[in-house]
């Protein structure tokens, strides 16, 4: 397809935004109103780079969500249906937000900054518009808005060595989703050990978008030693490590048990809880969807499709192949699949991809490695 | 800036996407997670047909927000604060959605289809969100949802000869932002005389995503003896004729009476409708900020800037330029601001563009033409 974009006062900058351009960004994507680089040129170095080295990231676009004030813990009890009360100050939770019916809206991390203060960091959608609703139709004690907060993530198995040298040896205690709050050469920012990749990393929340160059160059500087280098959340790696795409993977009608996310409910959460009741009784009847793996039977590269692939067991659909990747680890294609309940690991299926061709594959349990 | 973008099956494709891939598109933008055609490659070719002729839109990512049931019109009433009490089936309103705060969420058509049924025509924004959270919240009988609906906009001043050709002359007597219910060689779909423009026009609300290509030929070939052809929303035209863009030209604190919204408000609606109490405050205290236009002093053909810039009378800052153009028509560069509602028109003020250069200005009302 032709991939030219244009600009828009619609869609905001990053305060990254110069910054990788300097470091020669080639692509963007748009996410939650923003853009978002997707490339620097060189595909399999970045990937090799997240796997083998470290790698930073603008994720600014991963917008925060704010619940502030005396009833800051109430309405985050009410939008999450995962039992909050154990919840620590300093503690990032990945949930699923649902609708009444038990629809998935969001699949965020919540962060618990105090008592009367949360963020949820969302996936590519509008949350604040629901969360701004229920907190005023429920007349709650709470503000809900967008602060100034721009995540930047160093992900890889060396970025832990950058963020040692930046922030000293006590980064290494900070526990995986953990978060404290700190300066670095005086810029506000939040520390957490989280981010998009299964291959371990830290996430800066900038909290004044003014000193994001500053930020990126101090980041790139502390890296350099360690052959940093610019990328972004890689589609690749996030297939082979079963990472959700809400948007992508998902659709209008998923619930989160179709897509692994069942550990982190609680069916026990409050009456009060939006769509609680409604995850109970998807619960009790079973899914009628899940998400597995598929290996695909091909021996070369496919790209990248930015639609979902048909999937057929013999003659009869059973769903859709919702991303699919080349692993360069594995050496073979493999995708993500929203399919049938009854499928089970070790089926074979037939993928029909958006161009017609039919590629036998198998499928598995997520993630591939 | 690097203007490359990529793909991704959180973006999804309009039913015209392969029609305005044929007929040569180059680029697009993101919006409602939809990609909307941008240019053909000829933009002041595009233009020019707009206003002297008849140009072919794929908006179908002007999505549809339906509330549907018993409650449908208290849920509308409710969510807008315009009095919809003489509202008829067949009408569609421009109006302002607010928050409880009274800031603009969105700026859709409502479009009643049905005493129990209506859509919300939105801008760029997951305004669905909001509209299911206030209908759980109070228990509405009511759903709430996004159709299978696509709009394709005909626009342009011999948009009429197009859809009289098609549709038979009682096309003529359709009033501006009335429609109906129809079919075109069995494609269901709801015709209305509307559109992004102040060039005349419909719009096709395609009612079967199936039927895209074959809609989209059947345009094409009725309009092939007016020379039509494809095109895109307007950045230009939209200026010129002071049309809002919602996400452009407002931002998080933007109330409608800032964004000459006022008269589609009606103070006097009923006291449950969100946000009409803020909305009465507002007015009473008169908003602190407004739009006007901006004549730019200055000769050669600015571009499109994707960011704001600052507006300065004297040397005090006094509000933002959310958008500039060079107009063909007044062959000037002119803009559109959001601004210290102390400024008239009139006034000299000094823009300074993103690349810090200064520019004299004159502001104006709107629209300017």
């Amino acid at each position: 397809m032709p991939a030219h974009f244009t600009p828009s006062p619609r869609i905001r900058r990053s305060p990254y935004f110069d910054a990788t351009v300097a470091a020669g960004v080639t692509s963007f994507t748009v996410y939650n109103h923003m853009y978002m680089p997707t490339g620097f040129g060189d595909p399999m170095g970045e990937y090799w780079r997240l796997i083998r080295g470290v790698t930073m990231w603008d994720v600014a676009c991963q917008r925060q969500v704010e619940l502030a004030g005396e009833e800051a813990g109430r309405l985050a009890q009410i939008l999450c249906p995962r039992k909050l009360e154990g919840m620590k100050v300093g503690q990032g939770w990945y949930l699923p937000v649902c609708d009444h019916q038990g629809i998935l809206l969001n699949d965020p991390i919540l962060l618990k900054l105090a008592e009367d203060r949360y963020w949820l960091s969302i996936a590519d959608g509008d949350l604040l518009l629901w969360a701004k609703a229920v907190a005023a139709e429920r007349s709650l004690a709470v503000t809900v808005g967008e602060p100034d907060v721009s995540p930047l993530a160093v992900q890889g198995p060396k970025a832990i060595e950058v963020m040692v040298d930046l922030f000293g040896d006590e980064v290494r205690s900070l526990g995986y989703f953990r978060f404290r709050e700190t300066k670095l050469d005086g810029i506000p920012l939040l520390l957490a050990r989280s981010g998009w990749s299964k291959q371990g990393g830290f996430e800066l929340y900038l909290r004044d978008s003014a000193r994001g160059a500053e930020l990126w160059q101090l980041i790139a500087q502390a890296g350099a030693p360690y052959d940093i280098g610019p990328g972004c959340p890689s589609g690749t790696e996030r297939v082979e490590s079963g990472l959700l795409s809400y948007g992508g993977d998902t659709d209008a009608k998923t619930n989160p048990f179709e897509v692994r996310l069942e550990r982190f409910i609680d069916l026990d959460a409050p009456d009060d809880t939006i769509g609680i009741r409604a995850l109970r009784a998807i619960d009790a009847a079973g899914p009628k969807r899940r998400q597995l793996g598929v290996v695909l039977d091909q021996g070369g590269r496919m790209g990248l499709h930015d639609r979902h692939s048909q999937v057929f067991k013999g003659d009869t659909p059973v769903g859709r192949m919702t991303t699919n990747t080349w692993s360069p680890r594995m050496e073979r294609n493999i995708g993500i699949c929203l399919v049938w309940a009854g499928l089970v690991p070790g089926d074979t299926v037939t993928v029909e991809l958006p161009d017609a061709r039919r590629i036998e594959g198998e499928m598995c349990e997520l993630p591939f490695l």
